[in-house]
């Protein structure tokens, strides 16, 4: 099923900048294996922010928690989730 | 560009219901031909709301904004809208 | 997969009596089929308020938003929808 | 009686990394103790958070307060407590 | 066990002024059984609110939805109920 | 005369346990004398939080600004002060 | 004593316009009165908005709340009352 | 001085649709006559939603005051006034 | 014209009690300075708070920020201006 | 295309003095040259707070987030970014 994920990146200021770069280019690698692998589909900057919008599609809460804890940046972020049903507008629904 | 945008329908519960039917009938109509033309990409149900998040791709906030407030249902949804950046993850960017 | 739902109750004063009694005595009776089916396993009464929270267990996004805007309530209620995942300290889980 | 609780754990980034394991390693311990006694029915993880939503069943806010400001996360969390009653569709109730 | 209560009364202006006059009438006798019964020990008025905060001292949460809802301005109000302990340092505690 | 008042206390993790200890301990002797005085005639612990409800009876705003900010904890609490006035269902009003 | 105070005029669309009219003539004479009395020595309109910031100087809490429930506004206004104390910075104080 | 001002527009569902047009109509003339007079040196929509971000440049709060409650679309307006200074970046400046 | 501000005192824990001590009084230098000149004609403590409610009476909003920047603990407050206009009930207006 | 954005800047207090006014000489002389390339054609300061009201004209959401976020002071800065259209009532529109 799809959901829609809102994060909010807030590294603190002291963090060692070595280890601030390792884990942001830890994250995209991650990122990007996820989204080969179609569980995120979607990735969207949130102009002026350091956020995004993402869609995932998963098979459960249980394999969403597991992906989205298991992100480097994770103990940095404020991360919002909105499960999502098909719209019955929706040409591809 | 892309923009990201929320859509919460608030129809007052004392409008005539043939009125609404019309109108949402209207609205479906509309959102189906925008989808078909390229400018409407995305729509998802945000579940157990009347609400849902939409990606749009318009030349300028003046096309954006000429789509909203075209929408039938306009008078009765408050809309929310974020631009949007190319992410540095994104496979696809 | 299990979700958490709030929700709260907003029925119009100037709604004819008849009309929210009725209403009121089909959500009981829906809710409580769901109840039966295994679907809706918890739901409680938020003290001082026409509200409650509940736990929904279904297949997919789709299924919940269906279960909740069939609710004869749906259209007088705010609804928060959140998704849950088994917690490692969980006994049970 | 019940009780709907939703704590936030929000660990500063610079606790020792030995201290803060030791520390969520006995939340673990504690919790399942509580949860064996049937003070503490459910608990679930909110996807994408470090947080969770639990119910407890005690027998008065004084035992409540007790088992929250004993954890060994209290002071790095933010916790809501709501006092439930049985709903009236309850099946159960 | 003890309940904080707050209690902020919004009463449609369209009602007709003598359900008005009567609903109010049966408040104040309602509360003031409720305080003499002991189970309302504590009523103050919000200075320039039409709102009260007040403390309840009842067997059960159950006890205090029925309360509570069996006010005759119940729908007309909002209500936040907080579960109270006793402090470490009251002297009567 | 009679004033609300919720304090949240959020002492910093990193103060010196026993500057900690020393100011909580002078917190309570302090809070007694004024409880014994009568300027605080009630304080009740909110379940799950390091927080507190209380009145207090006194002359006027200048004395009570005095007694909260001689608060040994004064520097870490959030402090909140609402005024009342007697309810007129107040059966000791 | 000294309050601060935060009136916001919400008066429903709908009231009869001679209703209307000399409810807000009536309000006017009653401010000025209490204006000349002494209880309310500052009014201020706040800019593009039909709210006002006002200092009431009363005994008490019951005076002040008797002076705000008694303005033939009342029933269309949201307020907020905050109680002040000398600055020790005031040189009048 | 200039002012930035934030307009978002609710016109009733139930206005009289005549009402309304016209309504609108002196909005319009009343706010180009400001533009033209260089009052209201910038006026742009905000994309998506009823409202309008604009720049003042007014001698005082007075003069703003009776500029915007003379908008005949005021009492359908919810209005945030922000006072404006030189940016010390501003090259204009 | 006049401007109504809240300040919200917010110095760090972790400030030198010398440079803490020194900066105060700074402040309270310069603010009766300004009181004296007539530029900050009230000044009231927010019962309970490290806040205050000012009435400042300046020529432009220029002239407001360059004395509220220059404010001593200006780098340590939250501060929150108000355009004022004349109120037409105001007797002194 | 048009943008509102509004920036708080929140520079740490235990930052570097000569790295902070480092910092903000760099962030002037880039906002200088923004401006003076007509990206950047207004903004101003917000009376009594460290931030700006701008508008910045560009191709595209992603020429404005690689403009934000290589403002120097961007790691310290909240940014809230809104897109415009042109309003019906612009004379210049």
């Amino acid at each position: 099923m799809l959901f829609h994920v809102r994060m909010d990146v807030r590294i603190p200021h002291d963090l060692d900048p070595k280890v601030r770069a390792a884990t942001v280019a830890r994250e995209k690698a991650y990122s990007q294996e996820l989204q080969r692998a179609g569980k995120w589909p979607h990735i969207w900057r949130i102009v002026g922010e350091y956020s995004n919008y993402s869609i995932f599609e998963v098979e459960s809460g249980d394999e969403l928690h597991q992906i989205l804890s298991d992100l480097p940046l994770f103990p940095y972020m404020d991360i919002a989730v909105t499960p999502l049903a098909t719209h019955p507008s929706d040409i591809h629904g």
